[in-house]
């Protein structure tokens, strides 16, 4: 089935097969995993006073709040990921690329959560610009995803030969809205911090049950 | 086999099939391989005046024996997950969800860690809440890994269609058991901190040796 | 195909086959996946006072190019290691040994990273010497990648049967030529700082869409 | 070609097949690439004065010859790992608990690295101890690798069934031999610690090229 697909790459630079898209993924998620793990980093022991031990960790409350957030979100991006890669049959180089860019903001995430559980409880605007960063960098992360999945879609020859291409498109829609939510939520961010973080895990939750892209077996099912 | 199974998944979002748990499992490897690693992190390197260093290298023996207890738990939550996913075949969202929310629990293990090798000695509450808190967190995991291993068996079509359900179903209770043995570890750690890390070792020890899901080979052997 | 080959083999210290290959990039994908996400760790957390938050974190730039720099450099050193193996079917020992050597200096990236990190706006010679440092590491990385692609080409015995050897071996001169770019980066590392890291992210990007090696199903493409 | 070895399970404990060695190879190996890169943490970077960071970078040799060391060691641990596990085609309980005493041990490389790195230009004993402690460590991890190799000797159900046992066997007291070079660095350790660190350069160069163990291709090929 692949041939007439092949013969339809235009750049001539389709370098890879269906197990080079398993090394790249299996990379990715090398990636991911090492990312979602280095969140306990920001679980801070600390130094107190006799007795003082249960009260100072239940005062740490943020840093468990951005640590389970972040976990969500980076895990839903991993579904994500691996949802668009169980579609793709084939990698080129621009594919690769967007790959490489798409770990590289999702690896800031432990910097950006780290800088939320710092932060949280401060008033003023430095609480504000904390998590606006931290939406900012979730809403890059989607930015990508979108150009990633339109990328792959543009390029069918990249898809799996099973895949339903125009049910595939019709998805696209819905991960620029899923883009969408995440510039809001800059917005919401530097209107109140609290109400941001808790949405972000609302909107992690919500998409971890909730499917964005196409099923190789039954593309017509997401549509 | 699989079709009969397959029409039984009454919610529709059965989405993956078992090169899908591959890559879940592959995944799940991956955080617990770093979680396990980064135990390493809470051994300090003393900075101490000429002659006094193996004095305190044998006074830091708390990390050490927190660094061992750990590294056989989460050594030993590994195994277990192989058994459980040696046994499933399928993975829905819900099975991923919980999966999330496992990972989720045990990677904060080397912060736990970390607090019971720096109050381990401490006389007063700081040691046993230290303690507590450790304990608190493998409860956490053995209901989760309850919960997990109940929705699977629950769910029948996502296991391996060799697999004898009824004798796997006489599992749970034993897995229930090992959770109420974490639930006393809480009770213990607030009576004797020591004891209570003993207990943990030992906890670990034994189930290295146990088995307490089924093999897909041969379901009744571990009724 | 493989008997005639297996039989020129000098040294008679052929000891893997194909899967022995793949566990090897394995490995090295994991090595090189906990070393681009240990970049995150060289973003810091600012400590600041009221108000002041947007303005530091802005002041870091030089983390964030350093960061995404580095990021690249060591992801197009994956594709470059990943594009070596896709060609090479057996390893030998002196194979093994220069991979080690290979991961042994990549590995150093997060470091040399810091060391640009905190010391690019610092005028004098100590921005300059950071900056030589960075620059000498991917030089060496250039020079090992040389030896090992050198050393599967010189014995054809561990390539794919289906390469063209003779394709392979006019690839080698264009490696040399990336090596001595890295080369002509420690220079210009000491005149400039900045156009120096400028031109470590262009030549990044620039071998992220180019191609050093040939690839198994059609050698001559790359000749 | 297995049954006849299945039924020699004395134990009847034996829980996995070859899929299940694959998954505990591609455990250890992600445990083994965390261990080995984070290597990394103990290159630091100084802060130092204008013009003082070419000298300061130089003082700091000790980091960086603990830092070549460690690596090569750990790969080797790793080489020998695999070495191992490729004649290994079924694990039980016992086997799975060696090999996580041998990735606890292992794992504690990079913090013994760190010590020695600290004090390796401490003059008196503090120097000594911490070579030896690095030098008991490496026994330690010599003496698992025996006992576990030994273990799947003394169990030929769980090797690959065209390994020639007896062959096998005969590797056993060089294996033995090797963890004696270990014992014998911890008493140089005392004696000198630039010596003793230069011996285990040495000897992990050395068992690079070297091989321990049998091919299961050519059993006789390592007697």
């Amino acid at each position: 089935v692949a041939p007439p697909n092949r013969s339809a790459d235009p750049s001539g630079s389709l370098v890879r097969q269906t197990a080079e898209t398993a090394r790249l993924t299996a990379f990715s998620d090398g990636v991911l995993a090492v990312a979602i793990t280095l969140l306990v980093l920001d679980l801070k022991v600390p130094r107190v006073g006799a007795g003082r031990l249960a009260h100072t960790l239940l005062e740490q409350w943020p840093s468990y709040a951005a640590y389970v957030t972040s976990f969500l979100v980076i895990g839903i991006m991993w579904i994500n990921h691996h949802s668009i890669f169980r579609v793709v049959a084939r990698v080129d180089r621009q594919l690769m690329f967007l790959n490489l860019l798409l770990l590289m903001v999702i690896v800031t995430i432990p910097f950006s959560t780290s800088l939320v559980a710092e932060y949280l409880l401060h008033s003023g605007i430095n609480g504000k610009i904390a998590m606006a960063v931290y939406s900012a960098v979730t809403f890059v992360v989607g930015l990508i995803f979108g150009a990633l999945w339109g990328y792959a879609l543009a390029h069918p020859y990249l898809l799996e030969p099973t895949v339903d291409v125009d049910a595939a498109r019709r998805t696209w829609p819905r991960f620029a809205a899923g883009t969408a939510i995440y510039a809001a939520l800059i917005v919401v961010s530097l209107l109140n911090v609290l109400v941001a973080l808790a949405l972000h895990l609302a909107v992690a939750v919500y998409y971890a049950f909730e499917r964005l892209t196409v099923s190789p077996q039954a593309p017509e099912a997401a549509s």
